[in-house]
């Protein structure tokens, strides 16, 4: 079964709204085996969106429109669907009385237009809105479905999770094949060489790979086409042990595990406690490390130590140290982590001092130059990275690196 | 002129990416007049992205993919858009020497695939992109032009703003009319109440005030539309002067003035320096002020102290106001900043400390309690929050409270 998604609204066009009711139903369909060739955009434009709709019933069994369902004029998609389709509307009673009892409720006259939402098709059926007075509305014409439904992201989420998962279940019947994937998450390698590395696995249709590079770090997406779930789900797995052979200890997690989950999971199994000491990453590794729940029984203590005088003075930082080596060097994140960890009393930590930029490189010590340590009982490590890009981007591989040093400590 | 979108990648397709580039671009085309009348998704597909190509060259004089310019094999947009058009692509010479230095600074072998991203339209140009090694490109053919630019959002945005902006300068010659928007980020009230303060200027058609709920803030988005930017501009500023007499100093900032830049700038003008107690938002206050360059002329120091040891030992609070009050208490907020101002010796501190969950809420202390308290030379302040969400919106919403604290101490 073959679906495609037509988003209506002029301000998706102009760039005002991301568009995330597409990529949230583009999700779901894969579990019922319902394949997306196509999403399509188009404004509050009657012809255009026939058009689009025309298009679409030529190469999908199932249409998705969102949005266009309001009180106002330029709300038309149930119109055009109607008339694309050739098919007939009629006030729907349950609706109708429950917009009035919205309004009575809040002790406003209903406008008279509003009653057009609750206009739904001859052919097919009205899907309950629980949290907006417009219902949504499965048309079924000549075989094809088309399915209307909200804009407002909690109206349309609402309803993709309880009603269009209920009529699609009603619709595919018995599951003839699904889509599942995985995605490995790979740190410390670049995009290329991961596709170098793992050669000809991705050239597969079934299970298809595909390598996507993200802030920081590689996701290799593996995609099965199975008759069912479980089937599917082997194909993966027996993909997932091919990969990870040739990936080992790159691979850092799986789907939505990320660095610093994995990172807080292997410091608590070890019972290990954690300080940080950061200059140029500015906290980011602290946050995002107590982004994660129970964070709090391993990390004591993080320090933001970015002036001279803060390492001197906060972490104890050897001033003549600094002076001779700048506080850009080996030498500082040596001393910065050893003195976070003697000052926190923690099995480990780790510092990072380098150049975010845009300002504050030099020919020597260019923007982008970043030395970690890790100190830990009776051994301090240091490495030497140069990143790219904006200040931003800079902070945020720093912290990934810094925290892929600390999980290959952990291993 | 009449432009489309065409976004490639099968990650868009599975829901896995938001198209936030899309959205990205939409947005300049109006600037330019030049009208976006369809977008369309396809996946990494030969067949479907040539359909998609065709359709879209009837219809629009100018059309941008996205995506699909990496440098593995299903990575084929270039390749799909020179067959469609009938050109031939060759090796551009500057971009395969940028990629060869790139991978030689890393002192990495370049593997060979990565020289296909360096392939170029004979009839047409390249497009330099300086954060990435895939250059992008401007077929031109037949009157038309296909513009194919990088998929990962940090490379796509800095090539529409400089590479794009200059291309389509040259292409539209004078321009019949402009849309322009401006938008206010407001701090420290909520969309219904903002909006029932502005009350009927949310209703006018030209220009139009939109309201948008975003983390922790509010934004109102004022749009125009006129026969010149400096017409639609001066729409704009008198709607924005209307809007500010009601609204004053909740309006914290402009377009993409952050909190946290605003906040920098106030410290820097009144040269103030800053010292950060964070505990439930775990840094997230320190990343965000670091994230604007020149702020460590201002932020001394940032301390996370998570647990009660680091808040005695590192800050120096009383353990027995932690044994009286807990530790998330005003009484310990306002030590924990008073110390932070202390131990670095600076003008102003501030201290946050709350429960951010999912765990470690009580009936009497819920999940969302938060105190955050600012010292600064002879009086300190402190306020009580009661934030929902889950932890990552707790930690943003007690992060944006405290930086409205400090703007608010400042202006």
């Amino acid at each position: 079964m073959r679906a495609e998604i037509i988003s209506v609204g002029t301000e998706l066009l102009l760039g005002q709204t991301v568009d995330t009711d597409a990529a949230y139903l583009s999700k779901l369909l894969p579990q019922f085996g319902i394949d997306l060739h196509y999403r399509v955009t188009v404004g509050d434009n009657e012809s255009r969106l026939a058009e689009a709709l025309q298009l679409a019933l030529t190469r999908a069994d199932i249409v998705f429109t969102i949005g266009g369902l309001g009180p106002t004029i330029d709300d038309l998609t149930k119109e055009t669907v109607a008339a694309v389709l050739g098919d007939e509307m009629a006030l729907h009673e349950e609706s109708a009385q429950r917009m009035r009892s919205f309004f009575a409720a809040r002790g406003i006259d209903m406008p008279e237009s509003n009653l057009k939402q609750a206009m739904i098709p001859v052919h097919g059926k009205a899907l309950h809105n629980p949290l907006g007075t417009a219902p949504g509305a499965a048309f079924e014409s000549a075989g094809k479905v088309v399915i209307v439904l909200p804009g407002p992201p909690r109206e349309f989420i609402e309803m993709v999770d309880s009603q269009v998962v209920e009529y699609l279940r009603g619709c595919v019947g018995e599951i003839k094949s699904v889509i599942r994937s995985r995605i490995l998450r790979i740190a410390g390698l670049g995009e290329s060489s991961v596709a170098e590395m793992v050669g000809d696995l991705l050239d597969g249709s079934n299970p298809t790979v595909a390598p996507l590079a993200s802030a920081g770090e590689v996701h290799l997406r593996i995609t099965a086409k199975a008759e069912s779930a479980d089937l599917a789900d082997a194909m993966i797995a027996e993909m997932d042990a091919k990969l990870s052979a040739i990936l080992g200890d790159s691979i850092f997690g799986r789907d939505d595990e990320t660095l610093e989950k994995v990172v807080v999971q292997l410091l608590t199994q070890r019972k290990l406690t954690l300080a940080l000491a950061e200059s140029c990453t500015g906290g980011l590794i602290s946050d995002r490390i107590t982004d994660v729940s129970g964070s709090s029984a391993t990390l004591m203590a993080g320090f933001v130590t970015y002036s001279n005088s803060a390492k001197k003075d906060i972490l104890g930082v050897d001033e003549q140290l600094i002076i001779d080596n700048g506080a850009v060097s080996e030498q500082v994140a040596c001393a910065m982590a050893e003195c976070a960890r003697r000052v926190s009393g923690t099995d480990i930590a780790i510092a990072v001092t380098g150049i975010a930029g845009p300002t504050g490189g030099t020919a020597e010590k260019p923007v982008g130059l970043v030395y970690m340590a890790l100190s830990a009982a009776g051994k301090t490590i240091v490495f030497e990275h140069r990143f790219s890009g904006n200040r931003l981007d800079i902070k945020l591989r720093a912290s990934q690196a810094a925290l892929n040093m600390l999980r290959m400590h952990l291993l």
